[in-house]
């Protein structure tokens, strides 16, 4: 089997890796229908993240499932599944508490970028579709396997309410659902962080009444601007870097709230600061699986079409194409179908 | 008019100071039945946050209106009220959603150890009781000005809710009254960690059901057996230092939620390890006006006892002995009769 693996900085391989099969009673194998390339596989990618081996690589999955351990019982060969990048098992006390991503079984699911995929604690971690998806499905069913999943959490985290006013802080495909998310939510103003031209048309379909060009404090003081000074309900930070975060605490109102869902690199809070902004935070790995039921619905019944994020569609073997388009923004995310 | 002066590191003088009268249209000036020391009095007592130039003190109060602007209409001379250490508005945008200590036109009342005081945005600002009080009812209503509210919006900033397991870093006065809240808001379990014994015997009386007296790591994994490795649901962090922040975040479970009420000095909180955390984070300085009318009558019905934290009665124009004895740990909080 042939898959994706990271050797270096800007260094990914279509090659040979060892075809996964069942090692313990509770994992399943599926047959990948598509996988991508994720924003945060690009913090390795560009070296930020050291690789100190070569490294297989994806953590978005959706496709068939082949065959299951002896364990397993809510789902079998043949049907249709997502699961989420942190496989967990539905039933020890962070799963029960509604955080499956800190799991105390969990276990990262990251060779995705493949034909064939091996899913741990398949019980607790796949949720099978009502039936076999038409194709045109399948890149929404897939975005709800992560960045439809973390744009979701962004959105509830930062306790998005009917009429609220939001502001969205990244516009990479996260940032781009978490606009779809608080649109779901109710919101009744969301303002866009970009300055993409192709990411505000996304942003302005899937619900962005306002878009914001400026960064930092002229970013800052531009949603000051268009919330009569006051700021933002709810703001979705969807970087994870010092700037975006400060961006976000700055913009929101006393008493408002800020989440955040990338992998935070070098962001220290001051806690003076954080106490006079008087913000309430929440953020963390996105417990995905707790909105997948609810998500594939949505996706299910034509509600909502997270896919839209997909502009660059590839064979899997051209995978390392799809990291150098995100890479350099050309795309804003890239399907890989094997 | 005598009253207490900051001149600098443990040097509180009771002395002449000008008599305040009404200055604008909004003041009210109001006769103190009682005042107090607080806990974060000690920060620049203690030299740890300089004091350029002779500062009065005390920003807890409760006393008789002798006084109103012209402008005043919710008050009136006679009435017994209280109000809190930031005088608010009520009607701006911050005031509505719910943290008037975050007004925007607040004032740090600043002056009150002392026998008159001078509120402004009185009728933002003060509460009138439902009549005059007894007089074993002025401590638990003074304490409602600022350590009750406090430890009120402790509890509600950690989201307590009924059946939950509730710890509580720092046995100060506001630490023993987030006891109480928690208590009052259904809690089931409560650690409150402490190493004093007359704070502890206190904590038990306001409903702690477990002490730990263990502190940083030690207390953390003490936290952690007492919840069977989950660690707890809502943490009060009521101290402001980065070993006791650090100490409250480490010992909630995931989806659980921290709060800080005490101006942090010297806190750090590094970006990665929140994001692992999977914790609520929620803060700053109280709203306590928000609480004042349900507080006020929760004591009013003798429902809570919160004045039982004063353990040491002084005349005001001892002040001096007041903060010494509880920089020195010797009294937990020392009441001021003028």
């Amino acid at each position: 089997m042939k898959g994706a693996v990271l050797h270096g900085p800007r260094d990914v391989r279509f090659e040979e890796r060892e075809a996964p099969k069942i090692e313990k009673p509770t994992d399943a194998v599926i047959r990948i229908s598509a996988t991508c390339v994720c924003g945060s596989d690009l913090w390795p990618y560009r070296g930020i993240q050291p690789v100190d081996q070569p490294t297989p690589m994806g953590h978005e999955y959706c496709g068939i499932v082949e065959e299951v351990g002896s364990a397993v019982k809510s789902v079998r060969p043949g049907q249709f599944v997502i699961g989420s990048f942190f496989a967990s098992d539905k039933t020890c006390p962070n799963c029960t508490f509604g955080y499956p991503s800190s799991c105390e079984h969990r276990e990262f699911v990251g060779t995705a970028q493949a034909p064939i995929l091996r899913v741990p604690l398949a019980d607790g971690t796949l949720v099978a579709t009502p039936g076999l998806p038409s194709e045109d499905l399948i890149p929404s069913l897939l975005a709800v396997s992560d960045v439809m999943g973390t744009g979701w959490f962004a959105a509830d985290a930062a306790n998005v309410k009917p009429g609220a006013t939001v502001a969205v802080v990244g516009d990479g495909a996260v940032g781009l659902l978490g606009i779809l998310s608080a649109k779901q939510m109710g919101a009744e103003r969301i303002i866009a962080m970009s300055r993409h031209e192709k990411r505000q048309k996304i942003a302005r379909e899937f619900g962005a009444t306002d878009i914001v060009t400026e960064r930092g404090e002229e970013g800052v003081e531009r949603i000051k601007e268009l919330t009569k000074g006051i700021g933002a309900d709810s703001v979705l930070e969807c970087v994870g870097t010092q700037e975006s975060m400060l961006q976000a605490i700055n913009s929101v109102r006393k008493g408002g709230a800020v989440s955040y869902v990338g992998v935070p690199h070098g962001v220290e809070l001051d806690g003076e600061m954080l106490f006079y902004a008087h913000v309430h935070l929440h953020g963390g790995p996105a417990p995905v699986r707790r909105f997948l039921p609810e998500l594939i619905r949505r996706v299910w019944d034509g509600k909502i079409n997270p896919g839209k994020v997909f502009d660059l569609k590839l064979p899997l073997d051209q995978v390392a194409e799809g990291y150098r388009a995100m890479d350099e923004r050309r795309a804003i995310k890239a399907l890989l179908l094997p």
